[in-house]
């Protein structure tokens, strides 16, 4: 649990669920508007246009609301009974598009593919400060999966320890392999692709899958067909890929669940362990439909109304 | 993850966030309405009132879209690697008051008590079926929270198998147990009332406490005094302090947060292991003002902006 004094609240501002919905006149991820976020990190510029103005195509920026900082070292300490360190860590937001009517849907797949590229790059940047043992990169798209700002972003959050869900799909990825030496993953992927029910779509390099116990209705995995742990160390055509395949999944979407709000999350290994024979790294997306309630928290099993095959064959069926 | 044959959902029925306000007109949960629902399986009535009719002050009843069905006996099998399970359950809905306007805050405390009661009573009869080995209680209120009816109900499911969160709790409770031979809860308890800056209200019986490391702004845990692994086990006064203590607290959350919705879950021992040692049944409150989003599924973490001595403080500092 990350206490943000950063982001501390009064009680008066819980009062409604604020959306912020900036239109263009307002929004700091604009073009022309870069001088209300900090710093860019990283930004794929054309040529000539000078660092924080305008005539980008993505900008990186630190969050201007860390929920972690990244100043200062590790430290640890008790309060009698409890455990406590401090809030190291980056956290970074790639705004995706100068323009503000933009979606990942709605960009062409250069577009997307680019958005890919960011993420790997500041990947291989962070890895290098040795404070650092996971990286996550999520995005929230819309008001009801938890957007604050409406113009298309993703975030990037570094953290000092390995996350419990990631320790825990790591873990059984691992429990898998030492039993069978096989990825399960990749075996997930061979069964899938076998039986087809719940496969939504594939290229040469990506599988989009309804996996078999999704938590949500129309959760849907991406998985490399090639077996890597890492994100950041993919191939190309790997990327170029999952743009494709990302773009068609989420214009389905937004054809049958009426362009949902929903959550993107990249699962990639931990850098401080050897997980390249059992871990598989891969794309979930969540399109937020139902809501998570009294007996999800009680129970951490979730109630879905919709079976995988009914949702894969749902999206495949689509006409766009 | 359970799939929900029962309450399969077509693509257009996720549409939007559907909210069933339904008024006293068309509630199947007001007085005089009994028809709407399936037979009671438990009522508090005044005399002489007959079976599924009007009269009662409380009633439990079936629910009519369960997650899961009582019938037929567990069963597993695989489909190639994966593991399926039938969805053997109860799910039953506690329906608090006939009056469509009360919420929990706005009884009384004797109705409350009775509330409590009534959770008790069922999990005494169901604990005798031998399918079962646990029982969540708990309670959605508001839309936000994932409330699909506002008048004022709890609901009960009970389970073939430990979820995962419950195991979690018992396993590091046994654990903290076993290294120092005391209670985790009870040395919580200790620790709390010892320095008081989290502690939002107590009586003779129960202690409300801001959790050291909260997930959610204003979480709040009600825990009895008297160490006890068992809700359905607790002696009389334990009702009616908690009672009396839940009504406050959420009095204090509307006065404070402007009504929030929220989830209830009673955290009680599995039936068929022996935790009497190292268990101890609390309530855990968890008011819905943030939104679960990417950070939170790829991590497991949540991310905090009130730390629980503030929480704390504007919970103790209201006037009612």
């Amino acid at each position: 649990m990350i206490i943000s004094t950063e982001r501390q609240k009064r009680p008066s501002d819980f009062r409604i669920d604020r959306v912020t919905a900036l239109g263009p006149e307002d929004c700091p991820f604009c073009a022309g508007r870069e001088e209300f976020t900090p710093h860019e990190v990283l930004a794929y510029r054309q040529n000539g246009s000078a660092a924080n103005g305008p005539g980008w195509d993505l900008r990186v920026v630190p969050n201007k609301f860390p929920a972690l900082k990244v100043e200062g070292s590790l430290e640890r300490e008790a309060e009698g009974m409890f455990d406590r360190m401090n809030g190291i860590g980056a956290h970074e937001v790639i705004i995706e598009t100068p323009d503000h009517a933009k979606t990942l849907a709605s960009m062409s797949e250069a577009e997307i593919e680019r958005v890919l590229w960011a993420f790997r790059e500041r990947m291989l940047d962070l890895k290098k400060d040795i404070r650092f043992r996971y990286i996550l990169i999520f995005k929230n798209h819309g008001a009801a999966a938890g957007a604050t700002l409406e113009h298309s972003h993703s975030q990037l959050i570094a953290l000092p320890i390995v996350p419990d869900f990631v320790r825990e799909e790591i873990d059984g990825a691992r429990r898998h392999f030492t039993a069978k030496e096989r990825c399960v993953f990749c075996d997930i992927i061979r069964q899938e692709m076998a039986s087809g029910t719940r496969v939504i779509l594939e290229n040469a390099d990506i599988v989009a899958l309804a996996p078999y116990a999704p938590r949500f209705p129309f959760e849907t995995w991406l998985l490399p067909r090639r077996h890597g742990a890492r994100f950041e160390d993919a191939p190309r055509q790997e990327y170029e890929g999952l743009a494709r395949l990302l773009k068609s999944v989420l214009m389905r979407m937004n054809r049958a669940l009426e362009s949902p709000a929903y959550n993107l999350i990249v699962h990639s290994s931990p850098f401080t362990e050897e997980t390249r024979e059992y871990y598989h790294w891969h794309v979930e997306l969540i399109p937020k439909l139902t809501k998570v309630a009294g007996f999800e928290w009680g129970t951490g099993f979730y109630i879905n109304p919709t079976s995988p095959e009914e949702a894969a064959r749902v999206l495949r069926d689509v006409r766009l």
